[in-house]
């Protein structure tokens, strides 16, 4: 099947253009253009119902017209035109139809009527559907063009064995033609638009056994069918084709454009960093970190989670621009580390230069030579204290390569990654580099940001399941009680809880000692603090009636029963919550308990479940927790108890609850050794 | 003399190498290459005492045997010789001498000692030295390219209206060659290496008079000479000439390369941020933005503190490829905004599209169009609420750039500024922006940071007070009741405070009710907590005797007072602190309370003193005071109050008190209308 759908995505024996325009200078008048000007081996069959001919070629009036049902027919037409064409392509077993306009599901009642009709046609026929909305998808070896992009005007567009695909149209053009001034190559290009019917995802994934592709650039807009992308992703990482990807919406501003343009529903950035990571795909920032990322990406073995973390070695003849790579990289949280002492003793007695003990291996003293940068690469490349090497060339680079890039690319076949950053503007080099296979890049922005993606990236996992990817469908909360129960079952450990009637005249004898803390217990009430309904430190049996009295007055008459806990004091408070988000599924979270934490947004987040060397990455993650690893001598945490409680509550991605969110807030952690202890917990069903 | 000076620096009617080898493949075999190269009219001069002849010229065996003493003299030789040529230097009454050779402060005791002899020389000469491991100098006009830097072995480089100057010799190469590749050009470059005697500021403050400059392009790697560059940049700004920075150090990490490389201390980055700001010089992030942002701070006006924040609108024919540049945008805080619906409506209008009211102002729906995007830009050049104009086109820039590259082009000579970024590689379309001055970007990330480093560009103010930027020389405390007296003397409300012998048998009546704190009064402790000093919460004069007791027996017999003040609560608790910093001068940060704001550094700073509006704006940039502005819906706080206090204490850069350092700590914030107080100060005098 998925070969058969690859033949008729990518390379269709026929072809038709609905709504092909005569004038060239119109969107709907290129593909035909470009397929010509490409030298299109198969069929192509122009159809305009108004013209006898459309640029000096036949023109057909409909697609029943045609002499055969064509492959792949691009519909160019306006988007009133949409419909009647599509089902047309369905009624006569046209494999693929792909849809130039808009006015889709971005575009209100109207359009999402159209959207589904779209649909409906899919269900009912065998035909698969781009776009709406894509500006084509293209074959740079079968020359099938069907792109209305403009970017695609040319003819000796350089062949790759990369394929991009893009939620954006014009990133097509974007992406081809900035690689083509690269001298980087594209196998086939698409965009997806819409994604009505053949997703981002899936269409990669017809694509995987094609042996002229080697690995993905993937430009995002949304995580709209993440199972799909992440099963991809899944079957990419087997067949060793590596994936990288820029997504847009690292700002609040760029999420909500997302919604507008596309229709799609905005998640949160985190969540996305968190799925793609979890996909086994490499996230860049930059546009020339996508650009030029892959070839890093196919020498930079994943990591393994709770592994050693990876380390760069930088080595250059120019400090001041190794230090432009070195700032990036290290905001990034990547571990640039100076030469132990013995790599710099070997470096020493290699090259004949004093070299400084410092986070650079600095070679400038000599000027740029042949044989220092060789046998300091040498030494590098044998150093076990290094992952990677970030080899950084000053001025000579540009007119003198034979001193410093040479030997860069003499150790192009070395086992460890090297990642090669020129200074000054050297195409000729740069060129050679790549020409030799060392991944190269052209700003020190885009040099920190692929390394930084290439040393993140893992396997991709399984989804945890897929029932779980369910939209809440319920609103339906656990009392508290029922959600400690629930938490007790997955082993977390809760605060002892006693139920009391509303109606006692006396406080009863209490299990635990005062203080205790006495809260409304109904699955009514979300917010119990925020409806009056949580008395803490209350000191005597007196004062546990009084509170009782004044909870039952602010809830009023429907509330039957409060909880009575002991207040429960530790070194810290942190939130430890689960949610199956909309688009990727089963969360985990953790974060810093307090008002403050909240305003950073200090926060870390995976796919549910994860295991404990996985929480322990969480836990280093989150900033605010700083004070419970023994932040100012400060007493340290049970973070053992803390990871455990991650992963227990991360379970819930794989059971047979119906959990939506299950939120403990806060979750006590006390000294080393005294475990943790949830003192509020929320759970809302699906 | 700063005429004389730049022609001694960048025209020199004559230039002598020491050191030039006969070797053009070595770097001292450059300089004479270049000149004759690049066709110097001045009279040159090699000096090789080993040699008769160097690349076919006559050598000179020394300075002392040319025929004239040379105006311009560049030190090639090793380490070892400079002292000895820079010392002829001086006798003879050369004007400037560049030293190539490293090997000064950056290599300790040895070199430190050769950079004072450097200084010496200056002292007791009219020397000036560029150096030493100075790159050289360059000027393309005169064509005195006295520079050894391999990037400039070429003749045909373009001249144009810029001059850079950097801390790294590699970087004139860099700025060099990447700005020949966008057509840009530079007036001259400067590589001004360990700054032992003439500044980076100080050399292009020399130029400032010449007419052939328009702006300046700095790299920079350390703050060192500060107040040169402050000078240098408010002369810059009477003259209208824009400076555009880059400045290695957002890591830690490259802070302490910038160490072991120049041999300069590395300062903290948001005090480098706050000093360039302060001195309206404009700060990028991106080796790009740094290349391609001088055009638009030439047409960006500077902002006034206090004043309107500026918008950014965004029109393009791409929504994915305008959101990239929105994205890096809104994450550095420049505020991108919708349209006004009556200026939509005129959009619409005129443009005949029916554009949604979204941040972007999105063409696309019809393809590019000259007549729409022309349409669009004139209403928003007439809008009001936008004071700049973002234009991004898709893929026709790139093919068909008269569809919506020209349309940005007609609109350059608008009074409001438009930045231009092209989607696709699009080299013509890109040098007919420049050509018609219209400031454009190569990638969005370049566009984003140059938009942003222009908006927050202030105008320059003059320093506080040289004497207030010496190093602190002593470690002098007040004691905290003269430290609150100083307060007091500034206006700042302090906690009312009595001060107690530690010998008192009973405690005395005070003249403020009970709970209180107890506080070691000493100017020998500046951590009273740590030392035991400090006891709060004390509810009776039993307590309180008890807690002096408890104090006395932990600081130890030399504690003579203790001091006594009420326990002060209020909504938060806050840091505000004044020092003078080596480099930069006096300094005012603002920081949220407790150990997470510590954490997560979050804080605002300013050169001292600060305006109301500025200290306004200090409590706008501190995340964790949202609870004080009204964060869900908690009681806002005193912060017209907390302004003052902020605008008092930086007063201290201006008044006669010789504090090198002051800190309120906390400064408990009250409720609106109920001011702040001052509970702890640590006062440390110069």
């Amino acid at each position: 099947m998925s070969q058969s759908l690859r033949q008729s995505l990518f390379s269709p024996q026929s072809v038709a253009i609905v709504g092909q325009s005569d004038d060239v200078t119109k969107t709907a008048g290129r593909p035909l253009k470009f397929l010509r000007q490409a030298g299109f081996g198969g069929r192509i069959y122009p159809i305009n119902p108004r013209r006898q001919d459309v640029l000096g070629e036949r023109a057909y009036p409909s697609l029943t017209a045609l002499p055969e049902v064509p492959e792949h027919v691009y519909v160019v037409a306006p988007t009133e035109a949409v419909i009647e064409a599509v089902a047309e392509c369905g009624r006569l077993g046209v494999k693929v139809a792909t849809v130039l306009a808009d006015g889709f599901a971005e575009a209100g009642p109207v359009g999402e009527a159209r959207e589904a009709r779209l649909k409906e046609i899919c269900a009912a026929t065998h035909l698969r559907i781009i776009g709406p909305s894509s500006l084509g998808i293209v074959d740079l070896r079968s020359k099938a063009m069907l792109t209305a992009n403009a970017a695609f005007d040319e003819v000796d567009l350089p062949v790759g064995r990369i394929l991009a695909a893009s939620h954006s149209g014009s990133m097509i053009g974007a992406l081809l033609s900035r690689g083509k001034a690269r001298g980087i190559g594209f196998a086939g290009l698409v965009s997806v638009g819409n994604e009505v019917d053949l997703s981002l995802g899936e269409i990669c994934e017809a694509t995987l056994d094609d042996p002229g592709i080697d690995g993905y650039m993937l430009f995002l807009e949304t995580l709209r069918h993440a199972d799909a992308l992440r099963r991809f992703a899944q079957r990419a990482a087997v067949a060793n084709k590596p994936v990288i990807a820029y997504k847009l919406g690292r700002s609040q501003e760029a999420r909500e454009l997302a919604v507008s343009h596309t229709g799609a529903l905005a998640g949160e950035d985190d969540v996305a960093d968190a799925f793609l990571a979890d996909c086994g795909i490499a996230r860049v920032d930059t546009l020339d970190g996508l650009i030029e990322g892959l070839p890093l990406l196919q020498r930079v073995p994943r990591r393994t989670p709770g592994g050693r973390k990876a380390t760069v070695g930088v080595v250059t003849t120019t400090a001041g621009g190794a230090t432009m790579v070195v700032d990036p990289l290290a905001s990034r949280g990547v571990t640039v580390a100076a030469p132990a002492p013995e790599t710099l003793a070997r470096i020493r007695a290699a090259t004949g230069i004093d070299v400084k003990p410092a986070l650079l291996i600095d070679l400038t003293t000599t000027g740029a030579r042949y044989e220092a940068m060789k046998a300091a690469l040498d030494v590098l490349i044998a150093a076990s204290e290094f992952d990677l090497i970030v080899a950084v060339v000053g001025s000579s680079a540009r007119f003198l390569p034979e001193r410093a890039v040479k030997p860069i690319i003499d150790c192009a076949s070395a086992a460890k990654p090297i990642a090669a950053y020129l200074v000054p503007e050297a195409p000729a080099a740069l060129a050679a580099l790549s020409a030799a296979g060392v991944p190269n890049f052209r700003t020190p922005e885009a040099c920190a940001d692929a390394v930084a993606a290439a040393l993140g990236r893992r396997a991709p996992r399984a989804a945890a399941s897929a029932k779980k990817h369910e939209a809440p469908s319920s609103a339906r909360l656990l009392d508290e009680l029922a959600a400690y129960e629930l938490l007790e079952r997955l082993g977390i450990a809760c605060a002892p809880s006693v139920a009391l009637d509303v109606g006692i005249k006396d406080a009863p004898v209490l299990p635990f000692p005062y203080p205790v803390a006495v809260k409304a217990l109904s699955a009514d009430i979300p917010h119990k603090t925020e409806a009056g309904g949580v008395e803490l430190n209350i000191r005597d049996g007196n004062e546990l009636t009084a509170a009782l009295a004044r909870i039952c007055k602010n809830v009023g008459p429907s509330l039957a029963r409060v909880m009575v806990q002991p207040m429960v004091t530790g070194l810290s408070e942190v939130l430890v919550g689960y949610r199956v988000d909309r688009d990727v599924g089963p969360l985990i979270m953790l974060a810093a308990g307090g008002v403050l934490a909240e305003i950073y947004r200090d926060r870390s987040l995976r796919l549910a479940p994860v295991d404990l060397a996985t929480a322990r990455e969480m836990i280093d993650e989150v900033r605010g927790l700083a004070a419970l690893k023994g932040y100012r001598n400060r007493p340290a945490g049970d973070l053992d108890a803390l990871a455990q409680t991650i992963v227990a509550l991360s379970q819930l991605a794989v059971m047979d609850d119906a959990v939506a969110e299950a939120e403990i807030n806060p979750l006590i952690v006390h000294a080393r050794g005294q475990g943790v202890t949830a003192v509020d917990a929320l759970v809302r069903l699906l």
